[in-house]
């Protein structure tokens, strides 16, 4: 079961920075629970905007060339996939917001990413300034990809990373890093019971 | 396998109406693919809200006496369960929502519906009346307690059953009818990975 | 000026708790701003669930004999309501979702709420735990009675009052209680620019 | 009162197409009601993401230097604001995540959007396809940037324009474009209240 690769996606413009070390925080769960992590950071990456071209209709391709072309098969490939944003005015970052349009060729490709489990981690500034309608925004986009959404589960039972900033920085915040670890226990659990017996 | 059982909740307080009516189309499927379907209606129950006593806490039981005592070994002795709610002025019903903050026992009990499967059905009078907010908070619900959330999958792709009356009847929505029974497929199919090798 | 009334809603089932000290915190603002505030809780009020019996729509009121015919007059003679709910299991208090439900009623007297000001409040005992999920839950009401809706304005910019209890209770949540002080603020200013010339 | 502004803007990519479309019918009322109706397509304009540099909160102004440079004085001198977006795997577009995440520095400019009114139109191919979901976000901006926000109100009473293509294109969809036009009526009647009598 050792090949289940979990990948973990930081929507952050900014490299190195609070997003980043909660994916990271996550994926090491990932690893001590015995899967695959995989660390993906959206920041130098060039993801153009989806044009509605229904081009991906007809050719289970998308018409655009950029690093989307190295982002689909990553999702593909993994049984998991963790993705955290920042909390920009109130939700996701507009770099990830475009890799979930472009992701609409997965749909075209009989539900590529079926069965995947997915958790969400939001990082903000303000304590409740967003984290939540921010984590619902990307498990709508889970199940657009026909994907199995999971929470933080136990102890706290909410909907996955919530971590707040408060002017110091992700690593101050305890609380909200448990349950970044959390919901990593759980996506690597449902992804183990989903893909393990493969 | 064929022990599994999958829950089907109306929480519409109107008997053999509309709700109940796609509660049991999505039971039709559940049978159709090899699984026991229990259909439950909060219709004739009594369920008084939570009073946030906390008493489940220390006991693991709940401190008020009424219809929860059979319904909460009804949602634990399940591998998934299916909700449905008339949308009632934007969200679900309010007996449902009782019957929600009455679960908080289940937390007590260790997360008692940890992993099983939930998927959610909306049924409403207008178009774009509520449908995707009901939806969303039996969802937020499922996450609470712990459960599995998937969507209706393929080949539709959103968020689950989603039934406009039109001013005619469930009945007569044919293109709702077809998202209720594909989450209906979605609970059934993950339900059978999760809980049917055990 | 003086004499437009704000409503402020505890949607608490426990009296002189956490959710009732919320709105009586917002209340004072009220006071201070120079408008009459009014306080209702929940929590002594018999509110039956609405039954969908459509008797309203032909009566323009509703068949249901019980607290609500003293509430909806309040309503409907308040220009602007502060509708607080504890956070339970993720969502609004059952019993506010039964008077929500009850307002269909204002719909059917040609929106009888039409432009008066709504601000939102949500108690919770975890950070994030679905105070933003209750918040949106209650401005999606006031839609549906065609209110107006504000969030919480300068300096947070958020959606409303977002009380964390931690274990200790919301007066011990300055943060949390400059969000609630903020929304009534801002429904005291709104009501005044919609209501105060006429 | 005739020199109020009220902008319509279309975060679709596509130019003269659905989103395009249910703009301009939005602004068709807006004129028939006497206001100034402004049009404005993100289609070809250039946003790049906000980089979460905070350059904005000294000075006031935004370090990138981009087409936001004319967007944010339109949004600045309209007394409401009509924001459409093309449903995309659930919910708006990235270009009009892009503006949301980058009109930060308006909440940096004493919150230079207070007080204007904002209604939402969601475009989808689906019928239950995210309409609700993208709604709520543009109203979650809203709310970020202390604007006041409202739904479609009389006589549907739900969240905005709600359009369904169904394959055939917005024009064909009446009762989306009912509630497009009510969405319009309803921003142009509270702009008048809150900003006529200045």
């Amino acid at each position: 079961m050792s090949d289940l690769k979990i990948l973990g996606i930081s929507g952050s413009p900014r490299k190195g920075r609070n997003t980043d070390y909660c994916v990271k925080e996550a994926l090491k769960v990932v690893e001590e629970e015995g899967l695959e992590p995989q660390f993906l950071s959206l920041a130098d990456k060039e993801i153009k905007p989806c044009t509605s071209c229904w081009v991906c209709q007809e050719r289970k391709e998308c018409n655009i060339r950029d690093d989307m072309d190295e982002i689909i098969p990553k999702l593909e490939e993994s049984a998991g996939i963790i993705i955290a944003s920042p909390v920009y005015m109130g939700l996701m970052s507009a770099s990830l917001r475009a890799m979930m349009e472009r992701a609409l060729v997965t749909r075209m490709r009989d539900f590529s990413l079926h069965n995947k489990v997915g958790g969400a981690i939001a990082v903000g500034g303000g304590r409740n300034g967003g984290q939540e309608y921010t984590i619902h925004g990307i498990h709508n986009w889970f199940m657009q990809v026909d994907m199995i959404v999971v929470g933080d589960g136990k102890p706290g039972g909410h909907y996955g990373g919530a971590v707040w900033l408060a002017g110091k920085g992700a690593e101050h915040d305890e609380d909200g890093l448990r349950t970044v670890r959390s919901v990593a226990r759980r996506v690597v659990g449902v992804a183990k019971l989903i893909w393990g017996n493969r």
